[in-house]
Formats: structure tokens, sequence, C-alpha cells
């Protein structure tokens, strides 16, 4: 099986998503090719003994292959002929913009080119965190309390503390709890510069979280261990960004049978059929014995490896059993009919 | 100014969007381009004066200007050199499938094309009845209670009698109305064969309906007039076929200045900000004094044209007025940062 795993692109996570496809390189033993999108979106096809990051920072990379998108793949010029790149299906890591909001999910399925990641719908809702509550509250997942603010109405009615956030970035690009009142103008002027709408939620101290990550195979959803993240009040950016090179296997979380049951339960109600094709994380609080949906990560760091027992092959057996498209057929039989009644009159 | 009109696609709405198309030559007095998608999704550069229906059932548009879609525009090759389709904005018509469910809009962002029509999120909410249902109730705009069903459990609770849809489609493509228990089977089945899902609503005898259109230019939304429109049980795909070229203008409803009011108070909520940069219309049901949202076309059919007093400059002022995208940076900050502190280690 062969693999082409696609990063970087017009997103504040570009840098992450380079870090996330170098770890899957430790973690997925099949052939696998990299396609690099760089911030002016467009695509480089660069070997896989080449994948360091400074290749990317550096403007290396511009002396790879260049690749143009069309029907049926990315495609390269060599002796004045066109080659397509071949590969089984793509993986995509590509975080946050771009890559998590629809954009590419849009453009595989318009060029059919089978992929892993989170189809458009599935992009987002999980993407814009006002849809995913909507969302979550449909499906009978629990979430927190919310309130959605703007430039031009700013009145937030939840007490503090709170939790900012710009209402579509993920990695906590732009997050800031707010404790007292002075500090709130600050926090909103910090989210409002990566989004013009702005989610509020109540801050919960010392909240336990737990992760789960999973994937559809075969009308079945393999499940990932659950982990007890480190306990951190919530990720910076830096922080995060060694989090997405992560490769070494966790501990399961110790919890409950009927927590375990719970978790999973909420997993499952999000996953079907929303995001079948991809393999997400979701983290969820506990609070008071109750399981709240906290986000969904469609395209989670390094695709969470950390939390599988057997991600090579989970990552090959997905890419057998990716979401069959439905061909619509042009038939032109209104047209005909209209233009054959035209000729009889 | 000059408009590039794209049209067709992979889509059931495909020969609709020729009539649509066909149809906003008569209506737009601008410079004007034909961009069509075939069924293989490949793009020509149609001439505004070879545009007949038949030029796309026949196969004709196969001798013209083959196009290629890349960063900042449409391509086409002459002389060995590559140039650019020239245009101010696109005006997207393409129905249904591709042009209403986010594909068209994600590849005209990805390429940073500016275009007249739905984005990726606005596409995803209006084009999945589900998600439009869970986003006007947030709003607090009322819509028929209903129920989702799929091929795994087709269970309705809901007494007859009922209208059956397919979740995604629009112009009645698989819609059944069931009065009789025994009508059930073969309108789940019609219904089935365009998607997965369906959604399952009551269906009200007598219904009145009104449409209104719109959009937001310069931090104002233009309303249309209201329509109250013919009232056939609901429109057949041959009659929906005619009525998308509908250049006619239409008289105003006779509604009282308070539904008036109201009819314009539920467009701006489903309108503001999600549908920002399309012209859009909304379909509402006024049941006991009460109104609905009934359907949210975001590309509809000639683009309610003939609902407007100025189209024309409408079109051209919306142009002149579409949402700015976000550029975002790309720096490599961070792995300059963690380069230069292992070249201090």
């Amino acid at each position: 099986m062969k693999l082409a795993i696609v990063f970087g692109a017009e997103s504040y996570e570009h840098e992450i998503s380079i870090v996330s496809a170098i770890a899957l390189k430790k973690v997925i033993f099949c052939e696998l090719i990299y396609i690099f999108c760089d911030k002016n979106r467009d695509f480089y096809l660069v070997s896989s003994d080449k994948i360091t990051s400074k290749r990317f920072s550096s403007g290396e990379y511009l002396s790879d292959v260049k690749l143009t998108l069309k029907q049926g793949g990315f495609y390269f010029k060599k002796l004045f002929k066109e080659n397509r790149v071949e590969f089984d299906a793509i993986i995509n890591i590509i975080h946050g913009a771009d890559g998590e909001d629809g954009k590419i999910a849009a453009l595989f399925d318009f060029f059919n080119i089978p992929y892993i990641g989170p189809g458009i719908e599935a992009s987002v809702i999980s993407y814009n965190k006002f849809f995913t509550k909507l969302y979550a509250k449909a499906l009978g997942v629990k979430t927190l309390d919310y309130e959605v603010v703007n430039k031009n109405n700013k009145n937030i009615s939840m007490p503090l503390p709170i939790i900012i956030k710009p209402l579509r970035l993920g990695s906590s690009i732009g997050v800031s709890v707010v404790k007292e009142e002075s500090e709130l103008e600050y926090a909103l002027d910090v989210a409002f510069e990566f989004d013009d709408e702005v989610l509020i939620e109540p801050f919960v101290e010392n909240v336990i979280e737990y992760n789960i990550a999973g994937c559809k195979i075969g009308g079945n959803i393999r499940y990932s261990i659950i982990e007890e993240p480190q306990k951190e009040l919530f990720l910076d950016f830096n922080k995060k960004y060694l989090d997405f090179s992560r490769t070494n296997k966790v501990y399961e979380a110790r919890v409950t049978e009927m927590l375990h049951g719970e978790i999973r339960k909420n997993f499952k109600l999000i996953y079907e059929p929303l995001f079948e094709g991809a393999i997400i994380r979701c983290d969820f609080f506990v609070i008071k014995n109750k399981v709240y949906l906290n986000e969904i990560n469609p395209n989670p760091g390094s695709l969470a490896n950390y939390l599988f027992e057997e991600f090579s092959a989970l990552v090959q057996d997905l890419a057998l059993s990716l979401p069959k498209r439905r061909k619509i057929p042009v038939t032109y039989k209104y047209i005909s009919s209209i233009q054959s009644a035209k000729g009889k009159a």
C-alpha cells in the first residue's frame, strides 16, 4: 500500500502540520509519499527522506517537484508528458484552516481523490464551534453552556470565570481564560484577531479531561484507548506544538467501566455517520460523573497515533474501506425532451 | 464590469443550472462570460453568443476552450503561453451538488477567486436539511417538526400525512407526499435513491408559502419583493425546470404590514452573517399567522432575478462588496525558534 501525506497549507497551524507529518513517518509502516501544500497553496512532491522541518521553513522545498491538482489526482510534467502521482489514498494531516474547514476535503471530492480525513460536512461542523454545539445537542451529547459574540455585539451575560475562543480555530490559538473583569477586553481583542465571531464558555477549574480517538472500518468503530491528558490549564501553542510530534504510546486512563462505556457511547454518537473516512479524536470533560464534549479534532495531532495499539494497520485498513461516493448521472433527459417537443411543434 | 457565470457540474440539477445560466443573460447588463463545468468536472470557456442548452446536451462544447483551475483563476493555453481568463467576479449558478454543497465554494476560496454565491459553511448548512433545522432553531426561526431516518432505521413516529425529502437535495427531486400507509415504502425507496438519509416533515395541506430573496451590500440587506408562488402541491422536476428560466417580474404578494415585517426579520436572521456574498431566496410557510422557514436556496433558480426591481445593478453592486478573506500569515516562527534552540544546545 502507498499512502500520500498531504500537509502544510495556509493555516495558523501550518507548522504543527509539518510536525505531525514528520511524526507519521515513524508510525506508519507502508510506502509513504509526501505532498506539501505551501503557504501560497502550491503543491510539491517531497521525497520522504527529505522530510525535515527545515526543508519547509528555509524554502528548500521549492526545488522539489511542483504538482498540479486535477481530475483524478496530482500531476507533474516530465519530458513533455504529464504524469500522475500514484498512491492508494491520501492522509489529510493539514491542521486548522484549509485542512479542517472543508476546503481540502472539497478539493479531493471534486477531483475524485480518495482520502483519509473529514469530509466537507464533517469539517464544517467540527471547525465551527457553534455548529459543533448544535450538532452535539441534537444527538443528545452534552456540552458546556455557551454564548457567541461578535465585534458588533460583545455583550456577555455569563458570569466569570469564562474561557474565550475564536469560533473557528483549533490548537488553543487565541484562547484565553478570563477570571477577572479587567482581563476581558484584552482577551476578546486577542480572540477577534483570529475570527469575527468568538465563543464564550464557563471556565471549569480542575476539570478532568479524557481523550479518545477512533474510526469506522467495515461497519464497526475501532476505538483507541482513553487517555487522561496532562493537567495543564490548557495547552498554549508552544506546548501544543511539541504535543503534535507525539509518537510514544500512552497509558490507558483509569476510569470505571461505566464511564468507559459512556465515553465510547458519546464518541460513537458524534462519529456516526458524519465522520466516516476520518480518524478523529474527541476530547471530553467529566463533571459530576457526566460526560461533556469539549472538542472534536477531525485531524488530531499526528492522527492521535499514540492512542492506538496497532496504528499502522488501522490506517491501512481504513484506506481500504473509505466511504464510497455516489456518482450522479447527467443525462440531458429534460433538455432533450424539450428540444424534441419544440421540433414537433 | 465583467462577470463569469459558472454552471453545470456533476449534479442532478445540471440541466436546470444550464437553464438558469441562460436566463441570467437576459437580466444582467454588463459583460458576461460563461464557464461551463461538464459532468466530468472539466471546465470550458463558452462564448456568450453560443449559450444554448443544445450546445451542452450535444457535446458541442467540447470544441470550446478547455480551462484549468489554479491559484488566482481559470487558465488556458495559447501559443505555449498560459493565459488567465479575466473577470471581476464569478457568479456561481451551479444548483444542487457541487454548487450548493460547498465544493465549488471551497475551490474558489482555495484558489483565491472572488465569487457571488454561498461560502463553504453557508453551503453545508443549507444543503443538509438537518443542519438547516438546527441552525434555524438556534436563531429563533421556526421550522416544521422533523425526523431524520436512514436505511438502517426507517422508523417514523410522525402521523400521516407526511412529506419525505432526501436530506441533501433541492428542486423537489426524490420528494413525495405520503397520505396513506400504503404509499410509504415506495416513497422512502425513491428518497433513498438520492441520499442515505431522509427528512420527514408533517405535510400541511393548503399551506401558504411566501418567497423572499436578498443579499447584503455595504452593511445593509437589500430585500426583494415578497412573492406568493403558484399554489401547486409542490413543483415536480419538469415544472421546476421551466421555473428556473423565469425572467418576468412578478407581483408583490398582498400581506399585512406585520407579516411583511416578520418575513423580512426571519430572512435577516437566516442571512447574517452566514450567507454574506450570496443572493439567497428563503421560502417561508405561514401557518396560523406564524412564519416558518421551509427552505433556504443559496443559489436560487436564475438567482431569483424576477423578484428584484433592479437585479442587474444589484448583482454588480454585490460583486463590488464581496466579503474580504482573512489572509493567514505563515512565518515559521516556531520551527525557527526550535532550530535555533537546537543550534545552541
